[in-house]
């Protein structure tokens, strides 16, 4: 769908307007496309003192090709990119002064594992301060730090838990379409990292930003970047339209297999679907009592699945006083029920995979509740207690759990809503714009990457950083 | 500070006025006065079957004299009562007709304890759906389920953390000044959870909504809940103005004897805190290298104290760029650094006693991020941090350790924010109004009741459950 206030602020007289009426500014935001660079570099690299990731993000950033600069308190990054081979430089900070020539970077990474008290926490304080203002459009700002509930001592505790505040204040605070994200690293989960740095410091994260992501420590898995998904099956339900299906677009792209699912009412648009990506159509209704054994016997007789995304997910709003018990039921039925059923059938069926992945669709509503929505929200944070609770079991087949929690989205859905509420949920963000489907779609895409092993048990936001939560 | 658009509001006129502009429309909130009722009858209970609390509940109504209604879905609850000599009739819903008879009732208390799949939570959606309309003003809803984190089963962990977006969306659904929270109540912690639930069925709790509370288990103990902290001796930080003063205000009139600190600069105004309410004032700089061992040695003297309420903090607002160095530093020291240095100090001089609680004041900045507060953020997402490391090991000691966020409450600092700004942060939640010290210091006496030894660990937003999170 469009958004045509973003359309009338990209032009030059809307500019000039809604600056001078003090509205707000969204930027078109880059998105990745294939065979246009995924990264805009150079980014500042900075670290506390103990830090463990300089040698993957060497690394990460000499495979890339994306240059870098080093902040003055980490002049030891000069030799880690060195031995990689990766080209980088002291960096030129911004004197605020006119004229003065400084660095323009698409981004900072800070490694802040090493920090263990309250006083290291003034490292950050030192790159941030002398690099967010040489941040371009779209750039990229990524802390890694250590999981609070790892730590030795409780002032590392403390100190990690803290990085959360500082990261959301700065995604509030960077603007022009860039993001600013946590990511908490298990102590020897170092290199398993790269798929999640690659994907928060890359155009495929467009809408993501404000979030706390967590890496445990897995098997390291090499893929090929360009293709990560090839020869994975992936099984998206929901997939005629919408965020299903740009799903479904993403993960064909990327090199999966997709089999696609809806009810058999959307079977035209679903087979359309399938033949523009090359895949398959199945016509089932979740919901349907006879589904989870039929799908888990099909897949199985495929040789089963790798990446089973639980996008399908209805609402039907009302207040609660005025709400209908089969609006109450199907909604928790479809929307969470269905997603328990098919797990239990697929998991006993072995047709879902080792190594393989499970993606379900949360909602911000599932996280702060929204009016009119108690059965909707309840359903959505039930995914979310469906991915806390399962991750841990399913880490033990090698198995993924993560989910997605859209915010405002530009689809069908979003456009049928009034006016002025449609523009409250565009605007509540801090990219003061929707996001779209490809967005959620490619933040699926990092969890089913067979190099995300290691990221498991996630609730991840697309939501520009809403101001709405709890 | 005064919202006069709270008291236009309520004006005839004003009524009419914002109720044909479609503006928000406050309404006074119902505060605990001694003396007066503090709890507005008759409840509405329900049960989904299985559950644990009803000898809990029929205990705690009989002892306030507040009468109940039962749901036809729960006919046992007559029993209970019965047992309990507790006044209860069979709920009459209101049809929606015109002219037909229903019991008004002061809240929705429901027992979802026994809830152990998705097929479930049904029970809930009989109980609001037939209850929500005959909540009066200032109401209060609690739903009480178990911590998903203990649940047997992966279905019952998913059907009880569902309950966080039901309890979330009804919040935003009762409106006119009600509440609605959700009490996770561990095996067995049944009987410890009563200080809980009088603290959120209470007019105390007014500014609280949309919160998740965790009760554990915990030896019981009993209080005279008109002075529950009878005998008991507090230290308040930050006691000479604004949420402080309230703070010790409130812990006296609950019966404490109580300290307060605050810097020399402000003796005069804390002399007069201390002499109102029959304390004593204590001037400390708690940024100061040698305050910790002098206070631990000063209170160990006394005895020790029971309470300790960390709220003594400051704000240096800029955004990164702009921010000085001491600007960060100082507000990280003081709004964090200090207070674990406090705590080290008093616990190795054991001038914090067993049976006692530790209350920190965190904020939605810490929770959510704000523009201009990446200092002021990340010291109070430490706090968090300090809650989260701290609680565990403190329960080895019996001490409990929580901390409050508060929302936007009318204090002079916020009557010093732009109009505009100002205006945003008091509507921007489901009460439309800003909250008032006593609100934050209301939650700061439950925490700090000796019969809320099984709560510890919680981070309870005063915040009129505001939209803004994370």
């Amino acid at each position: 769908m469009q958004d045509k206030y973003l359309d009338f602020v990209g032009s030059g007289f809307g500019k000039w307007l809604s600056a001078n009426l003090g509205l707000p500014q969204p930027v078109p935001l880059r998105r990745y496309v294939p065979g246009e660079p995924e990264f805009v570099g150079p980014f500042l690299v900075g670290a506390a003192p103990g830090g463990s990731m300089r040698e993957t993000l060497a690394a990460l950033f000499a495979e890339t090709g994306v240059p870098t600069r080093f902040h003055e308190s980490d002049p030891e990054w000069l030799g880690a990119a060195n031995r990689h081979g990766q080209i980088t430089g002291r960096f030129v900070a911004p004197t605020g002064k006119e004229g003065e020539a400084f660095d323009r970077i698409g981004g900072i990474v800070f490694d802040a594992t090493g920090i263990a008290s309250v006083d290291g926490l003034d490292a950050l304080y030192h790159v941030f301060h002398d690099g967010v203002r040489a941040i371009g459009r779209c750039g990229r700002v990524v802390v890694i730090g250590r999981p609070p509930e790892g730590c030795k001592t409780p002032e590392a505790a403390i100190a990690q838990r803290a990085l959360e505040g500082l990261t959301r204040s700065l995604g509030k605070e960077v603007r022009r379409g860039c993001t600013a994200q946590l990511v908490y690293v298990a102590e020897g989960a170092e290199n398993v990292a790269a798929s999640t740095l690659r994907f928060l410091l890359s155009a495929r994260s467009a809408y993501v930003s404000g979030q706390v992501v967590r890496v445990h420590r897995a098997p390291a898995v090499s893929v090929d970047w360009q293709k990560p998904l090839a020869g994975r099956t992936a099984l998206v339900t929901g997939a005629s339209r919408g965020i299903g299906a740009a799903i479904a677009h993403v993960l064909a792209r990327d090199g999966a297999r997709v089999l696609c699912l809806d009810v058999p009412a959307a079977q035209e648009a679903l087979n359309a679907v399938a033949q523009e990506i090359g895949g398959e159509a199945m016509a089932y209704d979740i919901a349907a009592p006879e589904t989870p054994a039929m799908l888990a016997q099909q897949l199985a007789a495929l040789g089963g699945i790798d990446i089973l995304v639980h996008n399908a997910g209805i609402t039907r709003d009302k207040t609660i006083a005025r709400m209908t018990e089969p609006a109450w039921r199907s909604v928790l039925d479809i929307n969470l029920a269905a997603q328990l059923r098919i797990n239990d059938a697929l998991l006993a069926a072995h047709a879902l995979l080792a190594g393989g992945a499970i993606v379900c669709v949360s909602s911000i509503s599932g996280i702060a509740g929204n009016l009119g929505q108690t059965n909707y929200a309840t359903s959505k944070a039930g995914v979310i207690g469906l991915v806390q609770a399962g991750a841990p079991l399913l880490a033990e087949r090698g198995i993924t759990l993560n989910a997605v929690a859209p915010g405002f989205i530009e689809t069908q859905m979003t456009a049928a809503v009034p006016f002025a509420i449609r523009e409250a949920g565009r605007r509540m963000n801090a990219m003061s714009q929707g996001g779209q489907p490809v967005d959620v779609a490619e933040t699926i895409a990092w969890f089913a990457n067979p190099a995300s092993n290691g990221v498991t048990g996630n609730i991840v936001r697309v939501c520009g950083q809403s101001l709405l939560g709890a």
